[in-house]
């Protein structure tokens, strides 16, 4: 099942179910994540599959980010093993772990504007929905908490990434990391299903992962996570990028005002999102 | 004027406004992040104070965390001079910035559990209270919108902290934060105020700073965060920790099971907070 989070008219959003043709039927919920609050939500987006309803035709889509009021949005760093290498690091022992907040997402199609950066990265990643409370969870536990799969794009302005020893500055600009364009459920896949991911910069092929080399797999990072802070339905796990990303590049390479980022994973999706790059310092001081 | 979150029955919370002899008049709003989300708070809170209401007595309130449903949390490191050198760093350029959660967030007389961590350590902080939307504003339009100011405790669990390059996860364990006890509004004091922190373990002090002596003040703070993300009413920066953090003793010191963190800004309050470590590790994985 392929669930979305439509924009349905100003500022309002619905969350929808995708018919196999790729038509939406809305659904009574404003987004993915107040429906995944639902213990019913499975039930209540197949019933609407089977029914006779008003639909949005696939090309007249308007996807918002996927989860607009996600309550934590965590991401992994360094969890391909080529990408750790590409940055010059050991395999590591434990996850590194950042936050962005719900501010930091943009919808699947929609141009990410950056104000006031010149090193504007890629890290096309995969990302998993939580479907369930989690606390102090075992694997197996989480495993089975989670509600799917998505497709993100950790887009890092390196230059604020690398002002500070902290990374959270450069990944948490408003409306730089696109995620959609859907929720595929988990029911859709096997357990422990391994996805390849891909990042293309204006159709050129610049990212290659497969998730089958995570260091952290899904069900284990979101273990993890809960060992200190409780996770909810609609929370965002972003699982890292695999290498590849415009920094570990000789010369480094940057987005430029009007690239088209693309950000690919088979059996889920694909975000298109066209950058600008703002020059308009007059709004940002720094 | 000083305005609190009070916790008024299970699951229930209320702001608040606290009479000159501390007793609290209710508010028609569950929190202080939901008040100051109403551009006639000021008025709302004053005309409450001055007519005939129900007050909760001093010695009954019950301190939820003051900004229970935080959507933004920001924190800075390293802004001290003093602690700066502590850990052996250079003064910054620029802010290390990184966030919590509302999860993160405890109240002001509240026991602090923390589950699998054996080097729990204090950072006493001023905080601000953000009181209007900030979106890449300059220095005097962020100072013109801070709410007010509050007492924090970055409460840091130096083992996660230090896992990896990233402080995120040792500073984001669910309820080790407390905040509070009340939002001091900046209207009581001159522009640009400066305050004493203090830290105290078993009422022993361990900490003391001059936000006078802050690399980055309150305006600043809140001028660069708002370069990258839209703070908003309600949202929290905490400004960081002077000297005497346990971790720079020599040699460390760590809180234990039943000693009590006692944090005090003159003319905001002070938390007091029990620590409880929890050998628990059945419910703890990591």
């Amino acid at each position: 099942m392929k669930l979305a989070t439509l924009r349905t008219a100003q500022n309002t959003t619905s969350a929808a179910v995708l018919r196999k043709d790729g038509a939406a039927v809305l659904l009574d919920a404003p987004d993915v994540g107040a429906l995944l609050d639902r213990p019913e939500w499975r039930k209540e987006a197949d019933a609407a599959l089977h029914r006779e309803a008003e639909t949005v035709n696939s090309e007249e889509l308007d996807f918002a980010p996927l989860l607009p009021r996600a309550g934590k949005v965590v991401c992994c760093g360094l969890n391909y093993g080529d990408h750790i290498q590409e940055m010059g690091r050991d395999l590591p022992e434990y996850p590194t772990l950042f936050a962005k907040f719900a501010d930091t997402l943009t919808g699947a199609r929609d141009v990410i504007t950056v104000y006031g950066s010149s090193r504007v990265d890629w890290e096309a990643e995969l990302a998993v929905v939580v479907g369930a409370p989690l606390r102090h969870a075992k694997e197996t536990q989480a495993g089975a908490a989670i509600a799917g799969y998505t497709v993100a794009n950790d887009v890092s302005m390196r230059d604020w990434q690398n002002r500070t020893l902290q990374w959270f500055q450069g990944k948490a600009f408003d409306a730089t990391t696109p995620v959609g364009p859907v929720l595929a459920t988990a029911d859709d896949f096997p357990p422990e299903p391994t996805f390849q991911v891909e990042g293309y910069v204006n159709g050129e092929l610049v990212q290659q992962g497969d998730t089958s080399t995570l260091v952290f797999g899904p069900a284990r990072l979101l273990s993890y996570i809960s060992g200190f802070t409780t996770l909810r339905p609609g929370d965002l796990v972003l699982t890292g990028t695999p290498g590849g990303v415009g920094m570990g590049m000789k010369p480094p390479r940057f987005l430029a005002h009007d690239d088209v980022l693309e950000t690919r994973i088979e059996g889920i999706g694909r975000l298109v999102n066209r950058i600008c790059i703002s020059g308009d310092t007059a709004v940002s001081p720094y």
